[in-house]
């Protein structure tokens, strides 16, 4: 019986998705910081390709992927049930969740992590962001606040009546683009209703308190009413 | 009552990942060619971000999303079971085929894609594959085949004893690539063992048969003996 361990990075999207989803699930875990661009030994051990987040559970089973770790924590800790009762529910909070991994994530997350961390904290020489890849990013970023907003104009939650994966993956990944300061919420009264109620919760309080002294947060990132 | 569709591209992964899972479970589904560069309303009605596939089911339900289409196929139609047994074959052959949903993908497959197919035909007046980012792609290919050699060495199927999704999702990405002839098979004979015989799969002959007219397919793509 080992420690429940998450390697993570506390900017990565998808670290934070497995973070939010064991917290809901009130599982103790231990969180080990990762650097992406400096993966260490014992990482590779578990995942030859060093991606993050690596979950290595006390059954000592190690996943990672982000559609694997998500489908194995669900099955193995079902309550409370985040994917939804009926197949249709379920098939729809899955669209949503991957909607961020893959849309979102193309559209605005990676140039923003990119520009903004890689860019400036990691690679030397060439250390300002691209205004007009930041611009473009930032551009389509409105497209995917608009489509909250739409979701939540019907809805309790993104995916339906219960807070699911859907709110789980675009909270995480919005999450990480606001801790840069980069989302202009008082456009998007809707989304931004949505994102204080996210904010609310006691499982989400571990990801507005990074901090990373390097890449300090932005002024409202873990202000609730921002 | 509607016919079950799979709007889809020939030379796209994960729309074969879709395929080669319906045809496993034997259900009957019509494919419509949807080119990814010019998505037609039809599509974007069910998916505004017109990514592909987009899976409508007979009950009416779409799905997108490559994890989404997937675990909604597997709950929906469990038999035959892809996915595995126990939670620990579960996870292994979700791990898998998250590894070349997104680590093949973009170590590999998204530059052979650009280079070979958006930039030749697709694309005007930038015509030429780069060699160098090719050549780039295609040496760490090799890590990928050596991969699945290191899984078959050890195992009768990639997750396992039994035939999975993982199976799927390595032969569905790798088969593009094969398509455009850039598979150094005889290299990696053990890999080599293991996609002939997925090539002899009957659920797999759809995808053998894909012949474009603009991009014909390698010499030995559809042959059993290559």
């Amino acid at each position: 019986m080992t420690v429940r361990t998450l390697y993570h990075y506390p900017l990565c999207g998808f670290s934070r998705v497995v973070r939010f989803m064991l917290s809901e699930k009130k599982l103790d875990y231990e969180c080990v910081y990762q650097a992406p661009w400096d993966v260490k030994e014992e990482v590779l051990e578990h995942n030859t390709a060093g991606t993050l987040p690596v979950l290595v559970d006390i059954n000592g089973t190690s996943v990672f992927g982000s559609s694997a770790i998500r489908e194995y924590v669900e099955e193995v800790y079902p309550k409370p049930n985040l994917t939804g009762e009926d197949q249709i529910d379920r098939a729809e909070s899955r669209k949503i969740a991957d909607w961020f991994d893959y849309i979102f994530y193309n559209d605005v997350y990676l140039c923003i992590i990119n520009e903004k961390i890689y860019k400036r904290f990691v690679r030397e020489g060439d250390k300002v962001p691209d205004p007009s890849r930041v611009r473009l990013a930032l551009s389509k970023l409105h497209v995917h606040l608009d489509y909250v907003s739409w979701l939540i104009d019907r809805r309790n939650w993104l995916a339906g009546q219960y807070f699911s994966i859907a709110d789980v993956y675009a909270a995480s990944f919005l999450s990480v683009v606001d801790y840069l300061g980069c989302i202009p919420w008082a456009k998007h009264e809707i989304a931004k209703q949505w994102y204080a109620r996210i904010k609310s919760r006691p499982a989400f309080r571990g990801i507005l308190n990074d901090n990373l002294s390097q890449i300090p947060p932005s002024l409202d990132y873990s202000n609730l009413d921002f």
